[in-house]
């Protein structure tokens, strides 16, 4: 059973039909756990499992019900389940009742950012980082945040989104176990590891607007095309990002940045259109997304400057006119490092449990890609655990992980859960 | 009043709703003219007067009543409007009783090939050189012409469409006015120019299909990217066309191709697409047009080869996978040159009768864009008449011609019918 907004292929947006239909489903799967659930003002659902101790600080443990389009299975959801199914576990031997603080699973609303061009529309309300214009961003038909969360009977006001926010006092930390969507662990043969970081995003859209003109009719030197221009910069986007430093001056000696910074650094155009968009007009215009991701913050900072700094020579020659919108900024988040330690006592005890012969250390990553624990990690420390998936592919139909690998990770999750537990 | 299927500008598509909107005012305007009118099973608008000798072959004066996405308001209807309102003065004059053969304006339905990218539905039909096949030629979303024409009654089969075909001999020869749509009459100062050809066109569309990923996890040396491959071959077409000599080895001596033949080389992608479109994933695919235009058929056919092989090279090198389709392939045209010669006669006779003071020879120019009349030459001899515009821009909103020079174009086109009048 597939839950999707789209015939044949996986699609879940921010409250979109699909997504109210996963919510309601992950609801039965939470009470079934033993949880006490509701749905806040920004469509996150929460499964709750309260202790006497009523000054307890909660662990959280969450991961999001949103996909990209033409998504793969695992990405998000896998987080949601292992966290319900070791809770579940914990009831049925009777432990739900012992544990000394309250754990709350979150399966946040929104954290691809597929329809609104923002990313952590649910993590970020809940941690009090997402601003109050964010009720105004719009998608392509003009429908803003505000209108779908009215359309789904939310508050949608400012009052409501600040009473989506969680006191920082009330938690103790989050933690979220999610597929590496890389190819790491598969690299080293291991089937879970724990995160150190997840590397900072600039999320840009360029418009380039030339001269609307007849296909037959203008010839190529007096032309202002800016689809050329736009095709001129993706290629130069692709080769700043492959050879940085031919790029990009740095200096280790003056501690600016060194070569190691840019380890890791990834730059996607992932989407494109043109107006009017007939194959016998020259566009009047091209839009298209750009996606840059560093582990250093400083590093991507550069990165971005010196691909503005092109965009504008480039487009100055070619007489077209070019505006680089930032969309979404994300420093670099970091794993605290004694939730790290519980987290990687936790798993290697559960890897200790499996048939598997598994050697030596478990593996420590950095995360390319963003995840809620960024949002997370401005409420509170953060831990990350990463489960191996098929060939590092994600956000696609492909993406594969191994049963044994899901019952390891669910393993290391009630492992670690134990450590809260009265024994 | 603008009649458009789009709020805010201009679109009218194959038998769209504003297309037919547009059709039922230009039947009101022919009869007030004293045509007879009918539409074909392919939706042209014809208007006819006949005479007396039912022998006589029929002179065609036609242009197309749809246009591109976000179009100018002259190209096509400014041809239409000029022959009902030449026959309308004869009308007046009483001639129109006078003329020694048929004469019929013909509106056709199709010329842009906006929505069924292939150009040419209406007059192709009529020229008999439409292949049965076109029927099920479908749309971005399946809908096929077929569908387009059951939707509006018409009678959608084979049959139906060679009935639309005119026989050669009951046809004498076939006229349009167009606006030229490019900048040459503007620099020579000159009202109008006769055309002695139409440029060849290829339209292909290119697929390229990568391996889709996660847009922050896939190291950019990983990465088969069908938008940055996309792009890449987007600037070589570019190249290829500005710089044709660069890439194109030519022999004049053996006949094959000079440099001549690439003078007006003209190439153009004005549509892209990626799947699954999303900022934060690598695409899987990316599809774009590419249209070709010269004036010589053999140059063009070796601008396509070359462009083919860059294709594959490239697509090679980045292990993505990439297929070319042909969409559309169109000869260069040649007007008839005795047609021409009295096209111009009745020009310059017409510019005579004008306030402004025009000297030297009546400008004979090529075109670049596309017209029904390179349809209209398989089946009888074509002329055709070019109006200034201001800057040569066509295809766009800023499409603007002169009222002068709109009346001018007319009082030629009089000019013109006055040689098939009984004086």
């Amino acid at each position: 059973m597939m839950i999707s907004d789209a015939d044949g292929y996986l699609e879940r947006t921010f409250l979109s039909p699909g997504s109210i239909r996963a919510t309601d489903l992950i609801v039965s799967w939470m009470q079934d756990a033993g949880l006490r659930t509701w749905v806040d003002q920004m469509g996150n659902l929460h499964g709750r499992t309260d202790t006497a101790n009523a000054t307890a600080e909660t662990l959280l443990i969450g991961s999001h019900l949103d996909t990209v389009v033409d998504a793969g299975k695992y990405d998000g959801s896998l987080g949601i389940i292992c966290a319900i199914s070791a809770l579940k576990v914990l009831r049925i031997k009777g432990k739900l009742e012992k544990l000394y603080r309250p754990v709350e699973v979150i399966a946040f609303s929104d954290e691809e950012g597929v329809r609104f061009q923002s990313t952590f529309l649910g993590s970020a309300a809940i941690a009090g980082i997402l601003p109050p214009t964010a009720l105004q961003i719009s998608d392509k038909s003009g429908i803003t945040v505000r209108d779908v969360l009215r359309e789904n009977s939310f508050d949608a006001t400012y009052e409501g989104l600040v009473q989506v926010k969680y006191n920082p006092k009330s938690v103790w930390g989050y933690v979220e176990v999610h597929i590496e969507q890389g190819p790491v662990l598969e690299t080293l043969g291991y089937p879970l590891g724990v995160v150190k970081g997840i590397a900072g995003q600039t999320r840009l859209k360029v418009e380039v607007s030339g001269a609307q003109g007849h296909a037959g009719t203008v010839p190529m030197l007096m032309r202002q095309d800016p689809m050329a221009a736009a095709a001129e910069l993706i290629v130069t986007l692709e080769s700043l990002c492959k050879y940085p430093d031919e790029f990009l001056t740095y200096d280790e000696q003056c501690g600016f940045f060194g070569k190691e910074s840019l380890a890791g650094l990834v730059c996607t155009v992932g989407e494109i259109s043109c107006w009017p968009s007939a194959s016998n007009v020259i566009p009047g215009q091209v839009n298209f997304t750009v996606d840059i991701r560093a582990i250093d913050d400083e590093a991507r900072k550069s990165v971005v400057s010196e691909f503005s700094n092109q965009v504008h020579r480039k487009c100055e020659q070619r007489m077209v006119n070019c505006t680089i919108e930032h969309k979404h900024n994300a420093e670099a988040a970091h794993c605290d490092l004694e939730l790290t330690m519980q987290l990687k006592h936790a798993t290697s005890s559960a890897l200790r449990k499996m048939p598997s012969d598994i050697h030596g250390d478990l593996p420590i990553l950095m995360s390319g890609a963003g995840h809620d624990a960024m949002a997370m990690s401005h409420l509170t420390k953060v831990g990350m655990l990463f489960v191996r998936c098929r060939g590092g592919i994600s956000h696609s139909p492909e993406e594969s992980v191994l049963d044994d690998d899901v019952w390891a990770a669910g393993l290391a999750l009630l492992q670690f859960l134990d450590q809260h537990v009265n024994q």
